[in-house]
């Protein structure tokens, strides 16, 4: 099994499946051909949270901004998964999920000559991905050009600090529900009924449905972090949440949370 | 064989299938994740409209605003093929369209301690179709923890009131091509030329390409219905159909024709 | 093995794979279901860039604005490969792709009482791509209803005029990312510093991330031609270029470079 993973939209990623099934008899899963727009982080944190409910697979992951450069290509061994991909950090959070106990191999996958220097989604990896599918993941280290590294670029989204009634943490991303994901795990609110983000009071509720539509809240995603929503409506702008440009989003003048800026929950006493 | 329709974008709905594929080696096939947000009406349309071209498949459907609330999991059996999601009608249209005259078992799916409280798609559903696929359509009834119920949310579509030469309907939904679709059947329109939907005069025509670009037509869609369209345009747009908030889609002011709304047909005589 | 190719966006492509499920179990690959809507010249151009990399394959089509009409539905066999949808050019310039040396062979696929006039992709084109996959590409023409025919639309790209320091091309398709591609084959740019877009200045390099975010730049994209580019961003924006209504975008009063339009590109003397 290989999965697929891009920002490329459509039809690019159909050409990478053409070449795959030219070297391999894979089933190929889509997971995303949406990841906003060359934002690894954005992607590094949907592939932790996605690829570890696959059963044993290879993944290949062309988020690539870098692409042409002189970037290397990476392949990764995390348990019983392969990851290929640019070594731009979009792998390293998804392999530390996969491996057991932080042992996961790197690899640099050589290539050279590739037939463009634009789409090495095509080029470069997804002939990397079906070549390491069909020898297997655990012969992944025998393949030519496949060799050991201990350079490589990576990516640690940062812990939040929880003291007490008091957490301060960092907006994730935003999903495509609007749902705005933290990074403060989903205990903090264990036992709380109201909380104030960043001083807007909200309750906390086990899921959307809980209060009436169109109403905000803050609930347990199924990520298991904190997330700022709004039952049948958008989490994002009813907590004035919006996407940076730096995130591949579009720019936004008002004076808001940001993905990847402070976001700081007090929860209240109980009613 | 295992269909997945959700209103869930990207990337979640991978998720579901890493799920299924843990358990079960059935193909998959997409038929829509971005179905109208949480529209359950929307979407119980086109499942009627599309599964039954399928042959016999487990079906998964999550498009669940009651998520997280006590609302049940549902197992529907309907001809060679079974249905599974949420208790809130979006399975019914498209089960009794599967059924061989109006015979289908309805079965709750019993769940607890679900992983989330807000994506059941992954943490229920998902495994619940991959358990059905993997005992078989026929054998449903004898899984653990799936017992029949004569208890559901029933969901049926309004008959429009056809008078000779008026037809009063309800606008169903519009598609991607803009096309408003109507829950009047095609028959209304055999011999007529020309008709005023609303007052508005519009021809009616076998097919789009029979009027120039840009103008508007009245034609019988694939789903057998009227259908409002332009050749090349959007026939929401010339015949002033808005989709209302309630149906997932933008506020609209303007007093155009909704999704929900009586729509009335009056056919002209014969040029 | 069979791919898909449609301007269908969701979820009737669905209704097609159930269709050829019936009575098939070729392998399905989406190319794309978001094409630019009727837009039979920039799917030509998509398809001869993508088909070529798939491994022998019978491949459906359908962008079908005559949908309905007596326009003819036609089988291509070109290589290993077999073409199917509907007669109006959009299979052409892959069809040459595919072909060793031009050698392709058209055939008309009969249809009458086809069940509806609207959606032939499902009624006409489904079961005709499943039937040809079924009996093989090379006994396409033992097919019943399948007869060789010489009248058939054709579409060809435009040649670019290359004289020495000047290339007068058309600008062909924009991408998802804003790429501008054009007709004018990247050898035009070897040795090239710099280069005038239509008298706009721009840096020539061998990929995106070699010019600062932001910045624009012209390349050779993944498909060998000249194409306009931002690095992080939008070479349509920045190279003021715009998809015109007859393409299926939206319309644009500003002045910019439409799709179709001449480009005209004027390499400078070395730095």
């Amino acid at each position: 099994m290989i999965t697929l993973s891009s920002d490329f939209g459509s039809p690019y990623p159909a050409a990478m499946k053409g070449v795959m099934l030219q070297h391999s008899d894979a089933r190929l899963v889509d997971v995303a051909h949406d990841f906003p727009r060359q934002d690894v982080r954005a992607t590094a944190f949907w592939l932790r949270e996605v690829l570890p409910y696959f059963p044993s697979a290879v993944h290949l992951v062309v988020v690539d901004p870098g692409v042409g450069t002189d970037r290397a290509a990476l392949a990764i061994r995390a348990g019983e998964h392969a990851l290929v991909g640019p070594d731009n950090g979009v792998l390293l959070p998804v392999a530390r999920e996969l491996a057991d106990a932080d042992r996961f191999d790197v690899f640099r996958v050589n290539y050279e000559n590739a037939d463009s220097a634009t789409f090495h989604g095509r080029d470069v990896f997804a002939p990397a991905a079906a070549r390491v599918h069909e020898a297997g993941v655990d012969a992944l280290d025998e393949l030519e050009g496949v060799v050991p590294t201990e350079e490589f670029e990576d990516l640690r989204f940062p812990d939040p600090t929880v003291r007490d009634r008091t957490a301060t943490g960092e907006l994730l991303v935003v999903d495509d529900f609007g749902n705005a994901i933290t990074n403060v795990p989903g205990e903090f609110l264990d036992g709380v009924d109201e909380i104030d983000v960043n001083g807007l009071p909200a309750p906390v509720e086990p899921s959307y449905a809980h209060v009436a539509p169109g109403q905000r809240l803050v609930t347990v995603g199924s990520h298991g972090n904190v997330e700022l929503a709004v039952n049948r409506g958008r989490g994002d702008e009813a907590f004035s949440v919006s996407v940076s440009e730096a995130s591949g989003g579009s720019s936004d003048e008002s004076a808001g949370i940001e993905v990847g800026d402070e976001i700081r929950l007090d929860t209240r006493p109980k009613r």
